[in-house]
């Protein structure tokens, strides 16, 4: 239970970090292999493990999740995240529609039905932060192994728990 | 004329925001191939585009530069950067004992001559920056065509301007 207790306390912690923050460094892989970033806000996050963002079919970030879906997401504040996850283009005008607000109709300058815009859904793998003024690093796993009926999520946050600087 | 201070303009804005954090986000891929960042501190900057780090041979960032030397430097602040470059583990004894201060002898417990600590250079490529409040990309490329005695620093930064979030 203890165990438990601890992974809810850091899920908890990195929900914070992540909520405290409207936008975050999305970093892709290009397709010559260099690493590039963006600022991105994001719509949602979904605590199994699931952040949303909104974006155009014509730029890079589109075209390098099809060709390698890894991504990170950086949170860079008070507090610093480095969440790492798959990401995967999904077109649901439903879900675009409950996203969509008057800074998206002027970003954009289209409404929400507009099949050049589609949602990226990152499903992170391991989420590492480090607290306000704190140099030792908490790792978070977010890997379902599915035993029976049951999910049982595996942990190794103690073990990855590191100082690096 | 008008091409090579515009150059240089970029330039000196991508500095100013670098030089305003201390503190940034050191990216890199892991030898899984997902993207991993931790906040660092960088000793130098040296513009023709070097910047300089120090870290131990026993952090997995040292590991994952060895199997993949791509890097990527984010800066997260009123302004956003993404600095995609490629890294260089440097032994230079000198070079430690320069950027050597009360800091790390503190953080690293150790001498600047210990031979677990080490310096990375970072070899910049490409820049790209968003001013504070401005949501349009600017571009700086740092790759040098030697033509004759001259270097020659070839630029597509208007070509790649564009708005992405």
């Amino acid at each position: 239970m203890k165990d438990k207790n601890q992974r809810e306390e850091k899920r908890e912690i990195l929900i914070d970090i992540i909520e405290d923050n409207e936008t975050v460094l999305f970093t892709t892989i290009s397709l010559s292999g260099n690493i590039h970033s963006r600022p991105m806000s994001y719509q949602d996050v979904e605590f199994d493990g699931d952040l949303w963002f909104m974006t155009r079919k014509d730029t890079s970030k589109y075209d390098e999740i099809l060709k390698n879906p890894k991504v990170n997401i950086g949170i860079f504040d008070d507090s610093y995240a480095s969440i790492a996850g798959t990401a995967t283009i999904v077109e649901d005008d439903a879900r675009k529609k409950e996203y969509w607000n008057k800074f998206y109709e002027k970003l954009f300058d289209t409404n929400y039905d507009d099949p050049m815009l589609v949602l990226i859904k990152v499903h992170v793998e391991t989420a590492e932060y480090w607290e306000t003024g704190n140099f030792t690093k908490s790792v978070v796993n977010f890997v379902k192994q599915v035993v029976g009926n049951e999910d049982h999520v595996k942990e190794e946050d103690d073990v990855n728990a590191s100082v690096e600087l």
